[in-house]
Parts: C-alpha cells; structure tokens; sequence
C-alpha cells in the first residue's frame, strides 16, 4: 500500500523527497494548475524540471505521452528520478502512467488538487490514458510511491468541480457506509465538511482496494455508478457544449444503475428514492435525446469489467452495501436510463 | 513466477489455454513466424484473432502498439482476453507490453521462436518499445502468465540467428556457472546441445528474476556486456548495412567490459584471454571507427542501469561470478572499446 498523507504540501512533501532521495525531479502541471497550485510547490522543492501541459481530458492520449516521455528524455531522467503529478484526475492518471512506463517505472507521487482526484483517482493505482475514444483503455495498475493530498488545494476550486469530486463521495457512502450516507444527505453542496469527507472516502477506497489491487472481485463495488456513468461521459465527450464533468455523469450513472437495482429487487423503493431525489437535488438532470440511448447502450460493452460481451455491473444490494459482477442486459440498461430521463 | 515450460506446443499449449480460460484468444506474429511457426498453432487453436506485423526491430515502437491495440479493440477483447505472442523478442516484449496495457492488462504468454528470446527476452518479465531511438526506453515489469518454448522452433534459425542468441547463453555461463563455461567453450556453434543448454539459460536467468524482479540489485548482473553492447546495437541500428544483431553487439559489448573489468582488477588476464579467444572465434570482431565511439559512448549516458548521470556496469568478478553498479568513467569504456577494436 503506498502511504496517503493528508496535509499541506509545505508540510509533507519535503519529508517525502527526503525518503525517496531521488536523482532528479520533474514536475507534470496543466494550465490551471501551473497557475494556482504550482506556486507553491516552486518555493519549497529543489531543482527540478517542469513539464506542462493544457488542461483537459481530450489531453488524456497517447500523443500528450510521448511530449512527456520526451521530457524525461530530454532532462537526462535516469530510473532513480522522481515524477510528482499535481492536477486532478487527467494529470495523476496519465502522469502515473508515464512515469510507470519510462524506463520499466521510476517513483512517482500524486499530488492531487481536485476533489474528484483527492477522493478517487489519486487513491488505488489506476494509471492510464484513452485510445480511440474510449476512456482509460490503455494503462496499468500501480501504486504511487505517495499521495499527498494538501485539503487548501479545494480553496481554489470552482463550485462546478467540487460537486463533480462530491459524486465519488457520495458513492463510496453508499456502497460502503450507510450512517455516513444519512449524514450527508441532509447536508447541500457548500454545507458538507470537505476535510472530513476526503478523509472518509481515501480511508474507505484503501480499504476497498487493499484487499484487491487489480480489481479481479471487490474492488468492482467502486464502479457503482460507473458502467452508465462512463459511457454517457463518453459520448457526450465529442459535443463540447453538452460534455459533462465525471461527477455529474456518474451522478446519472449513479440513479440509472440504483433503478436497476431496484427492478431486479435488490434495494427497496426508499433508498432509491433516497438518491434519486439529493443526487436530482444536487446535480439537476442531464437531458437524453432519444437518439442518444443507442450509443451510450454499444459504450457499454467497452466496460472493462464485462465477460465475453456481457455487461456486469456493480449494484446496490442494500444501504451502504454493493454487490459486484451482476449479469445486466441491454434491455435493463435502457430502463435505467429511461427511468434516469423521467 | 510466471512458469517456463520446455515442451513441443501441441503438448503445452492447449493444456495452458485449459488452465486460462480464456473470453477470447489472439496470436501475435510477424510475417517470418507467420510463414514458419503460426501453421503449427493454427492447427491446435480454438478460434482466435490474427495480429500480423512486420518483422524487425524498428517495428518495435508506438506506432505498432497502436496497430496492436487497436486489433485488440476491434475484436472486442475483454480485460479476460489471451494474447499469444509467437515470435523473437521484438514480438515478445511489444506484445507482452501491448497486453499489459490493454485495459490494464490482460493474460499473456510468450511463445518465444528464436533462441535468443528463449534464453533470454521470454523468461524475467521486461517488456517494452524504443523510443526515440532508445532500445527498451517505454515498457513495464511483467511475469507472462506462461511462457512456452518448443525446441523445435530453433531448427528453422538461420545460423546467424543461432549465434546472436548463443552469446546469452555464454553471458549466462559466464556471470553464474564457470562449469559450464569450460563445458561450452570447448565447443563450436555447431557443435553446442542447443536443449540442454536453454534449459541452463532459463534455470540462470529464474533464479536471478526471482530474487530481485524489477531490478533493484543483484539482477543487474544479467546486464553484463549490455551497457557497451546495448550502445553499439543502437548506434548500428541506424546504418542499415552495419546493423548487427542483438547477440552480436553483446559479444562485443562482453570483451570491452571484460576488459574493463580486468583494469580494474576484478578479474585476471587468463580469463580475459579466454573470453576474448572464444568470443573472437565465434563472432568475429565487429569493425569500429574512430568515428563511432563518440556516439557509442553518449548513448551509455541513457543506460536503464546509470544513476545522476554516472554509468554503472555489471562486472565480471571471478569466472561464473559477476558484481553489479561498478561506476564506470567515459575514460574507461573508451579504453574498453579501443582494446575491442584491437
């Protein structure tokens, strides 16, 4: 398990560099990034090498690899140098990957300046980039070296960003902890606890994913959410005016799959009604033209927890509970998003 | 540990395949293994896909992963898919690195059809691509679920071929059995027990993996003649009629850092003369201009093994004995090469 230190940078990241005693240090930011948080690690690291890159998830490929992998390359990166990556989701998932790749991996920490990536990407060791539109299908399983999560980071944070992190929180309440669920359902947006909750959420996915790394059994209840959640994320990928922010789409993937659950009788009418009604509450409901339902049916079938072309799904089987691997059929699917769109 | 088993393929394989279960399986080849090797697999397979590429080393980058990747895709594997990869170690490493990325990961196993990728590239999990021109720069550590060696791949070989994989078989001997180095260098190419002595390659090179996986220490030792000879592949690699095969280059890379090592006082002159003699009579010696050594010499500077820039070498010792991370200067691998040159 790598360690998860929560903390501010000023305080944590020197004593980690100290530990690691690489031979050199490179940097990966975005626009934002290099603008808000990067000031503050400049004045408390030594030399170092930056390497930027903008912002986005349309960033997230092999192309913006090979700039990164140059840049190592360039600075004379030998398997002893240190990769911190400071971004969010896009910047961890891809930094990571990179740094797991250059020379057969040198050490790398994340530090994670979104909500959505101090409560899920940071934490488990899921690295990669997408290929041909499909998202995080090529990439590898490897812990950081660290994840150093600095809570002033969400300061700076647009209100829209923190109720896309706010979604990962939610789920991990309700696959795994029903008292906090109760919590934070009688709480908005900007009345919930930010430090407290991070911790809670890092505290449940290490717990999660210790007992199963690479994702072969438990660690598929992370993915409550998801299999909806990704492939509405994705296709709504290539219409810039209407693409979402992951929190919101698994938000929608979030009640889709929770009616699935319920028509196949595993959670009672209350609890869906439950997150139906604060997931609406906070998230609004994203509109589904019709001809939008066949193409997020065939993104399914990309899902990597599928078996031979059929779709599994992490589902509630109770209040802060989830089963995984459930069979689900098309026919389910689409009553889920039918029901999502109301 | 992945397992090595050293059988005829219509005995191993199905038996494997059985214990896999696979979703669904593809064969990796190149058109030299598709003409020699793939007909023997096409009869013992299940249903599968066919990845055919273009043979050679400089097919060994991005471009052809994305070709691998996107076959992987467009036949819809899923993260229980098995990819066979039948060929030398181009398609060993690149295939072994394709599945390891694929959503993750996915079951692999290496087929390895030359006898250098038998004794050396199938077996110790280094999977990987050139980048920029850098042998092996972008890759991972990963065990094949299997790999599987049929003897009676080695008797399509050209003997060229033969030899290039002959010279890890004496690095083997050399570093680890001074046994069986008297044994093998009182016999010619030809005259050698190609069966007896993979089996020897393969017990070496496991017991070294298995006490140091990612190459932290004591692997090291298995990169003796590599940090000259890696340099001279890669500076061939670009003058087409120059270019030299693997084992080649590490031959000569064997007798320059066997002469280093002597300098240095690690080993004495009889073994030095009996590497050199041995070497000499079997490969020849490779023609160096003075030209060449500059760019041989800055090349050592992106070695996997340097650390801050200094290069470190894998050093004879003692005959069938080997140190690791001796600091090397420029001014000794120049004399290395010169002393090569004769």
């Amino acid at each position: 398990m790598s360690s998860v230190i929560i903390a501010s940078l000023p305080e944590s990241l020197p004593a980690f560099i100290a530990q690691i005693d690489p031979s050199a240090i490179a940097v990966l930011v975005d626009n934002h990034t290099y603008r808000h948080c990067y000031p503050v690690l400049k004045s408390i690291l030594p030399k170092h090498t930056l390497i930027r890159i903008r912002a986005g998830e349309e960033q997230k490929h092999l192309a913006t690899c090979q700039t990164i992998w140059d840049a190592l390359t360039r600075a004379n990166f030998d398997r002893h140098g240190l990769l911190l990556n400071l971004g969010g989701g896009v910047i961890g998932d891809m930094g990571g990957f990179c740094a797991a790749t250059y020379k057969r991996g040198i050490a790398f920490a994340q530090l994670p300046t979104t909500l959505l990536s101090q409560v899920d990407a940071s934490v488990g060791g899921k690295l990669g980039i997408d290929f041909q539109g499909l998202k995080n299908h090529i990439g590898v399983f490897k812990l950081p070296d660290a994840v150093l999560i600095d809570p002033a980071m969400l300061a700076t944070l647009p209100e829209r960003e923190l109720r896309s992190g706010f979604a990962e929180i939610i789920k991990h309440c309700l696959i795994a902890d029903a008292e906090q669920w109760q919590k934070i359902r009688r709480l908005e947006l900007n009345e919930q606890n930010w430090p407290e909750l991070v911790a809670h959420s890092v505290a449940v996915k290490e717990r999660v994913v210790a007992q199963d790394p690479t994702e072969k059994g438990l660690r598929k209840i992370l993915n409550f959410g998801h299999t909806l959640g990704h492939a509405i994320e994705t296709h709504f990928l290539e219409d810039s005016r209407r693409r979402l922010l992951h929190g919101e789409a698994i938000a929608a993937g979030m009640v889709a799959e929770a009616y699935i659950a319920f028509k196949k009788g595993m959670i009672d009418e209350t609890l869906l009604t439950e997150i139906e009604e604060y997931l609406f509450a906070v998230y609004g409901r994203t509109r589904l033209k019709d001809e939008d339902m066949d193409p997020i049916l065939t993104l399914t079938l990309q899902d990597k927890k599928n078996r031979a072309g059929q779709v599994r799904m992490a589902l509630l089987d109770g209040r802060g509970s989830c089963a995984f691997d459930v069979p689900v059929t098309k026919a389910e699917m689409k009553q889920g998003l039918f029901y999502y769109r109301g």
